[in-house]
Formats: C-alpha cells, structure tokens, sequence
C-alpha cells in the first residue's frame, strides 16, 4: 500500500476570529504546520454583530441560527468575504499560499438545504458531497484551501453551513488519499469531565467514556454535535482527532483531548 | 510557433450586477462562450447602499471611491463575499465550473496602496503584478475563474482596485500563454462618437480617432481610463478588446465597439 501524505485539517472558531492578537498567532501556528493544510473557519460574532448593525434580530433556536434571505446575504458576506480574504491576505504575508474558498468555488462542497421538521432552519446547508479532486489539485500546488462555513446546493443557492461538520467532511472525504490530523480549535482546553473545571481536561477521550459523559450531562449541547462528528470521522479513515485551545498546534503543545475509538 | 489556445476574458459593471434578471441572461450567454474564460466583476452599487445601511457615507472625488477603513470592509464583504459567491453558484447551477476569488487568493494579483499626492484615495491598489501560474492551472482543470475587484499588497493589506484594470492586466498577463479576447460589458451600445446620442456607436476606434474624440471632449472621463487601460492591453499582446452592452456576447452580437491599433 502507498503511503499516504500528511494532511491537517484545522477548525477555527469563533473565539479567536474575535481576537486579532489571538488570531495572527494562531496564524503563525498555522503556517509552522508541517505539509499540506486546510482551514475551515465559522464567522465568530461578526455575523450578528453586522446584522445588528444592519438593524436585523438574529433568530437562533437551541444554539443554532435561522437563516432567512437577509441574514444569508450577512453570513455569506462576513464568512466568505471579509473574514475569508482577510484571513487569506493575513496568510499571504507569512509566504503561505492561502486560496479563500467557500464551497461553492469549484463545487467543492455539495450540499442540500435543511428539510422543514419542527423547525424550519432557513438557508441552512447539510452536505451531501465533498468533490476532493478540485481541493486535492490546490494542495498539490502547495496551496492552502481556506474554507469559510457556506455551501451551495447546485441549484445557485448559497447556504449556511456547520463549520465543524465542513472540517469532518473534508476530513473523511480526503482521507482516502491523505493521512488526516483534524484539529477543533475552540475557547477551552479540550473536552471537560467537569464542565465547571477548566483542569478537567479529559486526555484521551473513547466511545465508551463519550456515551457515560453523555449519559451523565458532563458534556454540554454544543460539544455533542462536535464530538458526533469527531467520532464519526474517526470511524470513517480519518487518523487523527484533537479537540482544544488553539495554542495546541504550537511544537510545546499543552494540554489537550486526542480522541480515540 | 505553438498555437495559442483561446481564452475570453469578460469585465461586467454595476449596472448588470444591480439587475437580477439581466445579470442571469448575462451569465448564461457567458457560460456559451467557446473555450477559456474569466469573469471580473465590479459591485455596482451595492457597496454604498450597504454603506449607507450602516450610517457611513460614501466619499467620492472625481468619481472614485475613497476607501477608509470602515468601506474596505463594506467592500471586501459585498465585492469578494455576496456578489462573488453569489455569481459563482449562479453559474455552477448553470453547470460552469466557476472558482470565485480575489487578487489575495493563491497571491493571484499583487498591488500597492496608491501613494497619496494631492488626495488620498486610502486603501486602494495599483496592480504591480498578476501571478498567471496559479490562474492557469485553475483554467486547466476546466474550471473557470471569478475575480471581484480586490488585491492585497503581500502585507496583509487587502486592497479596492478599479475592475477595468483587473481584467485589463489579467488580459496582459495571460496573452503569454492564451489568444485573449477582452470584453468591456456596460450600459452602453460602445463608444459613442456623440454621448447624447445612443445610436452613435463607434463600430471601429483606433488609436487617432481615440486622441481625437478626447481632444473633441466627445469621450467623458469615465471612459477615458477604460480605454486608456485597453489600447495599454492592445499594444501587450491582447488579440482583440470589444466595448459594448452585455448582449454582445450573444451569437448574432448586436452593435459595439472593436479596438485596433
């Protein structure tokens, strides 16, 4: 069997988008990766800050935002334009090759909108495809895709996307040809056994261990979808998971969670 | 001497961005030209009514935007983010493999804020350089490029950058490797030899004709950049330089204006 390339895929969240000082570091981090990368970045607060600005109410129902058409036109536009390209031209002055991409540029992410259940999401985007060879061309000019959280569904419609769940995504679709390390960045040290203890920070996380967090309500509703996820990665070919501060891609990297199945 | 393959590089202006119906015409009339392609988009005048939505005012002098802090990211986030995306889904519905990016993406186009004499026109860009190599391998994958009219200056700085000269140095760049064809859309027939007079159409301009009709005052200053940039692009390389309304993609081509030397 060939060897496989090392690929890391790494998620940024909203915390550090939020920070310039954070953020430029954590660029710097990046960068110090070695090999191919890819970034996935949500939007942080910027979002609804600009759709108060724009005097529009961000409508959220159990952590989750409703996309209607106006805060569509807010996300596409923070997500993939200001923050994307400002990202991408932060990156470019460290000599890293970034490509800001959303996944409707070259069909790299297909998706369908939201089915109406009990809740009608709006614009909301779940995958349904990860076209790689298109990713796998920009990798291989050693280019570094940097993904914003918006899909499309073919049909010229934009949609609001999952972040994490574009990162595990991309993950399990090029881990065919990739050796994958995913990494969650996010405000804390890694996934918690005590939600109220920051020190509490679980080293080597399992299925097992996961269900009885679970069953305990050790682990909150927004780290449930995350970890859903994870797990569902790992199961699917991805190498590796890492959940935690985004000081972790640092060489001395501190404390964090490495999930395992 | 190798035969150079053809490529269309099509500049489209605000006021088909501003019009849903004629924009949808536009891009499907665009997806039916033979060969290589790349759209360069301006904002229309999306920019400054997200201004205004935001209480910031839109400054011009000599009809050119001045591009403070705050209207960069207006601009990055309608030009690089809505428009652009939005384009790029309308044509993947329309089965064209678009790729929408910025000058900062893969470093394709680099520039330097304009230096401030008499007016400081702020975050604007002067092309000093376009990186054919990255755009290149995105045609060779069959995918087609969609550029706003963004830059960076490889500092970090993303820069505003007058659409006309992208898609005029994109033209120049790339007649090393391509037959390029360049297309000036706007809301015009051509260049007119009488402004008040619509049917006035200029089929052939040449560069005399051109002194003359400046000397006449029978070209207005916004038109004088953009044929200024396009004789530039005439005597670099580019095959032909066509000025008119968007219609003239269409196969029986209504009226406009060819360039010649």
């Amino acid at each position: 069997m060939k060897t496989k390339k090392p690929l890391h895929i790494v998620k940024i969240g909203g915390n550090i988008i939020d920070n310039d000082a954070e953020l430029n570091q954590f660029l710097v981090d990046f960068n110090l990766l070695d090999g191919d990368k890819i970034l996935v970045h949500g939007g942080g607060k910027s979002a609804s800050k600009m759709a108060q600005s724009l005097g529009l109410e961000p409508k959220m129902i159990d952590g989750r935002r409703i996309t209607d058409d106006k805060m569509l036109e807010v996300v596409v536009m923070m997500y993939a334009g200001w923050i994307n390209k400002s990202i991408v031209a932060k990156l470019q002055s460290l000599k890293c090759n970034a490509v800001g991409l959303c996944g409707a540029d070259g069909n790299s992410i297909e998706a369908e909108k939201r089915k109406i259940t009990t809740v009608d999401y709006g614009f909301v985007g779940d995958i349904t495809k990860v076209n790689s060879a298109f990713i796998i061309n920009i990798l291989n000019q050693n280019s570094v895709p940097v993904f914003s959280a918006i899909t499309h569904d073919k049909n010229g419609q934009l949609l609001n996307t999952n972040a994490d769940t574009i990162a595990s995504e991309l993950a399990i679709a090029l881990a065919e040809n990739f050796e994958v390390s995913l990494w969650y960045c996010f405000e804390k040290q890694g996934v918690l056994s005590t939600i109220e203890d920051e020190n509490s920070v679980i080293e080597k996380l399992d299925l097992n261990l996961y269900e009885q967090l679970k069953s305990n309500k050790n682990i909150h509703s927004g780290m449930i979808p995350k970890l859903d996820n994870s797990f569902n990665s790992l199961s699917k070919g991805v190498q590796s998971i890492k959940i935690g501060h985004h000081q972790m891609l640092q060489k001395n990297a501190q404390k964090h969670t490495t999930l395992v199945l």
